[in-house]
């Protein structure tokens, strides 16, 4: 039976390009049409059948990394591809939506991300080895979205380029008090003390990523200009000329949205500029994949602008500026992919086959999500008055470009 | 009674700069502290006194312009200013807001703009003569926020500028079918036709616009490039590369925010891009003033971001840029106003004392509100696929500037 409904769900979802299914029993269909070749998803189990049909996002996730469900590693892309983008046209049934929208109504308590819950969140993710993601990371381990000013940039220049581009939007000058909320393993805090002279406090809730970022700090002769504290936004006190927060709010969780554009307003100076770098859905807000939620980042939410705006405009921020960036981390996404590939002799000594068939899918499907859905990355610059940043972009670009880089050396 | 508690709501709002007010009995009271000079405002009859306690907006704005309210002309953008500003800072008491909140509700029906409504609003004021607009407006009557690179620019200047920035965000080629929704008296049509030389349909429903930028485009030799018909948003049908729409959703009402932008998507190419430009608050909703929504825009409502982004998601548009103008609108009210006042032999030959009065206060309190509150411009881009626009701005700016106008000639 469980067959029969999955084979029709396929029919009915693939309208662009060709997927190949084998059943268990051994029965091969081929869904979609169009001059592709088909790839080729081959199901081991019943049970698994079953838990398609009823929950397909966990389930194919889950049967990729246990291994009942085998794509060839090569067809991995186009296979998560074609269903993400098939869904994105609206391809499944209305009742396969069911069990998602319930579960959106318990989205709320997924993403209650109290300070405790939000330290043990991040702790599930980011207190893996440093030494598995120097793996794939950027030499400056970067993990958020690169910019690419060119599709072929070399990674480590197009993450270089991402912490200029957020600078240049922060207006610094040498001296400024700077505050870096999700400060990662100190790569941005690092560039701004180092190349733009102003003093950064650096706050995570990852251990690994303090002692990581503080050992670089001494090692690069900034124990003068930055401080790297283990602390939650809403513990933070004092006053800060610019807040800077990259790949940070996908862990708040839209229950804290109004909390967090509150604390910015409460700790930008009169005359502060602040800069959320963040994943973005440019559609309705909608659930966390269950897959992601259990596997990769509890607690995690991907915000829509209509969850964002309305928390902003309360906490009486101006919003001077957003960019969109499209297309930035599909591309970033794919490097980290590549290196983790490369990578594999070393991965396979630090982890199981069952780590490396989670970590390759997480990579991929964000890739995926990234090239199909209406996912992009979110760049908004808030200020408390409007004329604390310029009145034209350009000082962002043209001849202006780096003014304040260059004043600071 | 009504003195008294005028009184009290002044002594509480006014704690930014100083007023003075000479109440109907001749008695002089001062509000605020600081070292500026006190604006004078003088209410002449009891009845003001009390209009002002129960609808201070309206009040103040009927009572400037039937005299009842004095205010030394010199003065009148001070004592504006200074009003907008103690009431951005939360000076009205609770009670002073019900009146406004009750309203509130009923904004839903003040701006629900059907056809033939929306059709009488557009006359009520772009059906003034021509030769007035022309007495106030740049030589190519763009009524609406130029782009100031610089605060000195001339306003014509700034118009023309305005121009090119919004035509280098929809990224022309020759040839392309734009759509201009709200095209006023051409101007827009006219550059994007003879500029850029794609194929402009320019719409509007006011029959004075339709006629001049008929007679425009004629006179300039481009009917063959560009039409311009009297029609509504929600009747257009066919296919565009690109839609403009500038100063026109301020005319829409929150009511109909997603038939706009649905109409958006459904008259966009696959790979097309629109850019509307909007005055815009950076705080939650609220109503139009009460004064600008009887006098001057019947039907009018500033959005808030958190009202247009549901609507843009649920219509399946990417949003891939938002640019925020600050300041902008303030300095082209301050050369309207300007250039009204330098016109008045001309504009007392067409109209009484009291548009003359209604006109004054209109622009300079909309300079006030640029000035004071939350209110800026967007401009926001928006396309069907996330690959419509490029992955950084650089094609905005920097060496790249004007590529697309190179390309056209």
């Amino acid at each position: 039976m469980w067959d029969t409904i999955l084979d029709r769900m396929l029919a009915r979802l693939v309208s662009h390009g060709r997927l190949r299914v084998i059943y268990p029993d051994g029965t091969a269909r081929q869904y979609g049409a169009g001059p592709d070749p088909a790839t080729t998803l081959t199901i081991r189990q019943p049970r698994t059948v079953r838990a398609l049909c009823l929950s397909p996002d966990l389930a194919l996730g889950e049967g990729y990394v246990d291994g009942t469900i085998a794509i060839d590693q090569a067809d991995l892309h186009d296979a998560l591809a074609l269903l993400v983008r098939n869904r994105t046209h609206g391809g499944l049934p209305a009742w396969a939506g069911a069990g998602a929208r319930w579960r959106s109504r318990l989205a709320g308590w997924a993403t209650r991300n109290t300070p405790a819950r939000a330290r043990r969140n991040v702790a599930h993710h980011y207190d893996l080895s440093d030494d598995f993601y120097r793996l794939f990371l950027d030499a400056d381990m970067q993990y958020s979205c690169a910019y690419f000013t060119d599709p072929g940039m070399p990674l480590d220049q197009a993450q270089e380029a991402k912490k200029h581009h957020i600078a240049g939007k922060l207006l610094l000058r040498p001296g400024m008090r700077v505050l870096d909320i999700g400060c990662g393993w100190g790569g941005m805090a690092l560039t701004l003390a180092r190349d733009y002279g102003v003093q950064v406090t650096g706050i995570t809730l990852s251990r690994n990523q303090r002692d990581t970022a503080q050992a670089r700090v001494t090692a690069a002769g900034l124990d003068g200009r930055v401080t790297i504290r283990m602390a939650d936004y809403r513990t933070i006190s004092g006053h800060f000329d610019r807040i800077v927060s990259v790949g940070m709010l996908e862990h708040v969780g839209p229950a804290h949205y109004r909390t967090f554009f509150r604390r910015l307003r409460a700790l930008l100076a009169e005359d502060g500029v602040a800069l959320v770098h963040t994943i973005g859905f440019s559609e309705p807000p909608h659930p966390t994949s269950d897959w992601i939620l259990r596997n990769i980042f509890p607690g995690g939410h991907i915000p829509s602008m209509s969850q964002l705006s309305p928390a902003y405009e309360r906490a009486q921020l101006w919003l001077t500026d957003v960019e969109v960036l499209r297309g930035h981390y599909a591309l970033t996404c794919q490097h980290w992919r590549a290196r983790f590939e490369a990578a594999l002799p070393e991965v396979r000594r630090m982890y199981d086959d069952r780590f490396v068939r989670m970590w390759r899918y997480y990579l991929v499907a964000c890739q995926a999500a990234f090239e199909e859905q209406w996912q992009g990355v979110f760049q908004l610059q808030l200020a408390r008055r409007q004329d604390a940043v310029p009145a034209t972009r350009d000082y962002l670009y043209g001849a202006d470009r780096n003014a304040y880089l260059h004043a600071a050396q």
